[in-house]
């Protein structure tokens, strides 16, 4: 599993003999099962995530109702907005499937990036990617009809469709489930 | 104009002395008008922006109709999701208003980071902070009715009513100009 995240981190830059050690000895990994809870709102968040395994689904409560806010597969890192804050959550975290996580601290990122300036400045670049990643997912989805919205997930994250429900894909995408079901059957039809 | 720098960064870390010295001496400044595009949909990017004054639009043209991404004001940082890559712009950026920015390039980076490691810790913590506003964002956008985007963009950014123009809000809000006068209309009545 360490081999996992030194492959993710090697994309991006180069990962020197002595990082991949101190990286190894320090991975600290956590399995779950599906339905296991991360993060409540109105929790606190001392944990951030890279997903070796599974899935995780971020949600809230709106007049009831579950409205899914993203899905996180395997190499997407899970920053809580609220982590290391101390403010509590807006929102849920929820595993979908049995999920294995490489978690990490302020302590223990604090301790690594101090000793390797290296690995603070891979973040930095990671989380300028990941806001590009962002900006054009929230662009397509405001320029977009519900049908081509569908159409924009099926092309870039088709797995989900099987990953996660009807109802929780539906709130995804911003749709009631009645409309997510109407849009696949006119495709399926075409 | 560099007082304005550090006190943005002085609200995330302590800057010390040298850092701001470093930080006056290599700030590059540039003023635009109203009007001039920085970046074109197509065109490659070797700069990165801090507003210190005006207002930047981002936006693409989808059959013939601009269509608004983003608007970014004072003490927000601009980076081009193609900054430093070579890789074609899907957006332009455009100043809605006569413009002072802060200019940044991949090698005067490279050298403040190189030289003070504190400024890409704070970068890092920076880029954070605006990946956990958009997710925000977006969820705000993804859960709500029309009018409920209205009255979130009157709540937490009131000014872009002044600054930018009905037809540019609209599609910013992921609607048509005519939605957001009735939008507008009825809520005057209330």
């Amino acid at each position: 599993m360490e081999k996992q995240i030194i492959e993710y981190l090697s994309k991006y830059t180069v990962i020197t003999k002595e990082l991949e050690n101190a990286i190894t000895e320090s991975a600290f990994f956590k399995n779950y099962k599906k339905g296991d809870i991360l993060l409540k709102e109105g929790g606190f968040s001392n944990e951030c995530y890279f997903i070796l395994e599974g899935c995780i689904r971020s949600y809230f409560l709106k007049d009831g109702e579950e409205k899914t806010i993203e899905f996180y597969t395997e190499e997407q890192v899970v920053t809580p907005a609220n982590y290391a804050k101390s403010i509590p959550s807006k929102y849920y975290l929820e595993c979908i499937e049995d999920t294995v996580l490489n978690v990490g601290n302020p302590a223990l990122e604090k301790e690594m990036f101090d000793k390797y300036p290296q690995l603070e400045s891979l973040s930095r670049v990671i989380a300028e990617i990941v806001i590009a990643n962002h900006q054009e997912t929230f662009t397509e989805f405001k320029t977009s009809t519900p049908e081509e919205r569908y159409l924009y997930m099926l092309k870039t994250r088709p797995d989900l469709m099987q990953r996660a429900s009807q109802y929780q894909i539906a709130s995804y995408l911003g749709m009631k489930p009645e409309s997510l079901s109407r849009i696949r059957k006119r495709l399926m039809k075409k």
